[in-house]
């Protein structure tokens, strides 16, 4: 245990705490054997909790009845809005000094919480660009974050000791840092997640459109692909889009002045401005993920 | 050789004459080996014909002159503009009677043009649902139109005897037939392949808007997905996007309704609506591609 004034320093040392046990909790506690002190688990389902302790996922339950003093590192991988609600109920839960690395979708409003902390908790925000299709403990497996990229975004309060223990955490779970302010990584998070589930949606909103049966029967690995992300699990997406609105609605009014350019072009049958404008765009994502 | 009032009936019987041999026409050449009587095969690139021989991938270069009547059924498989071309100069590049079934992405111009062939040259519109990221007769493969949806656009025209061969044509390279009015194939298509397209690349506009270099490197699986179409190769795209520009037109502004309605929701924080609204795609995306 830790005394008073100090905090624990080194990943190694660090009795985790991570609530939430599904896809990213349970993937989180599998890629940090061994490479900490301990690992603690909570979840609202006291049914994974057991099934996590007798697979070895985690070593103890975590306990949050505000007696225990047994974590040094505590990692929230639940919802967003209930990374909030946790958030201000944290200090009633776990007595005595320790670190808060949430993994949460969205930070402008997380970390808005973070900042009411008290000072014996040192909190800093974090997002693993993973997913998978796929949710659940029985999803999760040690290498989800293996050459992911994982945010930070400190708050102003945020220790060094605490990014520190962030950069060892990434280092540990084969991810690649990077750290950007919460309102810049909500913009891009709209930009490269947010909006993309929601235009996948549109597109299968719009197919509907066509009341004809053989429009599925048609449909081939470019609707598949392009569409993938509507057919994800919907209430931890709705929690991301829930708070991070204006920079959604940024972004899903450039993707309609996008399209409605494009569809200026067609209707003009301006093959070389068609042309022009979609080889800019082929290029630099045909650039991309090499 | 047929005789003047015959036409070959069954597949086995039939050299076959492939005009393009990139990914679509080589694949389909591959995908007919052995299963007829000879396939001739032409390009604009002399240098893929010979490759093409030299592979085994045909059996010998296509005459087009106007004075060798050595194929019973022809097969375009290069862009759909081309192939309107192509169609109209047919009859002086082959004598006597054949099938020409094309593989062309849209259907109503090409079958406009069908319509106008003399009546030797039996006419059948076809559009097998299938492909890749690479293109040339490099990345052509025999299995490409297996378990796929290959479509058949019949002219009013359409002899019984060549949508017969049509089935024949689909049964040996293992795809599965369906058969649709071009209008209605083009409004599917538009829905299912050319719209998706256009949306992501819609996409990657919109994220170049951010400014912000960070953008793409904090891109990950989701994005990669949802803009995959956006790096396909843009002539053969083009070349379908501005002979659907109706049925395109129309399929964007569902889209938009559709973003629309989804900002709307967004923008008043209706949770109930949003989740209704998006669980309905979710639940219909989640039932295809099983």
């Amino acid at each position: 245990m830790l005394s008073d004034d100090s905090m624990a320093q080194s990943l190694a040392d660090c009795r985790v705490g991570i609530i939430g046990l599904g896809l990213i909790g349970g993937s989180m506690a599998l890629a940090l054997r061994g490479q900490c002190a301990s690992i603690a688990g909570y979840d609202t389902d006291q049914a994974v909790v057991e099934q996590a302790i007798v697979r070895g996922v985690i070593d103890r339950p975590l306990d949050l009845s505000g007696s225990a003093q047994d974590v040094d590192l505590v990692i929230p991988a639940i919802p967003v809005r209930s990374i909030i609600a946790l958030i201000q109920k944290l200090p009633a839960m776990l007595p005595g000094r320790f670190h808060v690395i949430d993994l949460g979708s969205t930070k402008s409003l997380i970390v808005k919480a973070m900042n009411e902390l008290p000072d014996r908790i040192a909190p800093l925000g974090g997002h693993p660009m993973v997913g998978k299709e796929k949710s659940g403990l029985d999803a999760a497996e040690s290498t989800l974050f293996r050459d992911r990229v994982f945010v930070f975004s400190p708050v102003p309060r945020t220790r060094p000791e605490t990014l520190e223990l962030g950069q060892q955490l990434v280092a540990a779970i084969g991810a690649r840092p990077m750290i950007l302010d919460p309102e810049r990584h909500d913009q891009l998070a709209a930009t490269i997640s947010h909006v993309p589930h929601l235009v996948s949606s549109s597109l299968v909103d719009a197919a509907e459109g066509n009341n004809d049966e053989m429009t599925w029967m048609m449909a081939s690995s470019g609707f598949r692909d392009s569409t993938r992300l509507a057919a994800a699990e919907l209430t931890p997406q709705l929690d991301v889009i829930l708070s991070n609105r204006a920079a959604i609605l940024d972004d899903i009014a450039r993707v309609m002045r996008s399209l409605e350019a494009m569809a200026d072009l067609i209707e003009l049958g301006d093959e070389a401005g068609l042309r022009a404008k979609l080889e800019i765009i082929r290029k630099r994502r045909a650039g991309m993920y090499l």
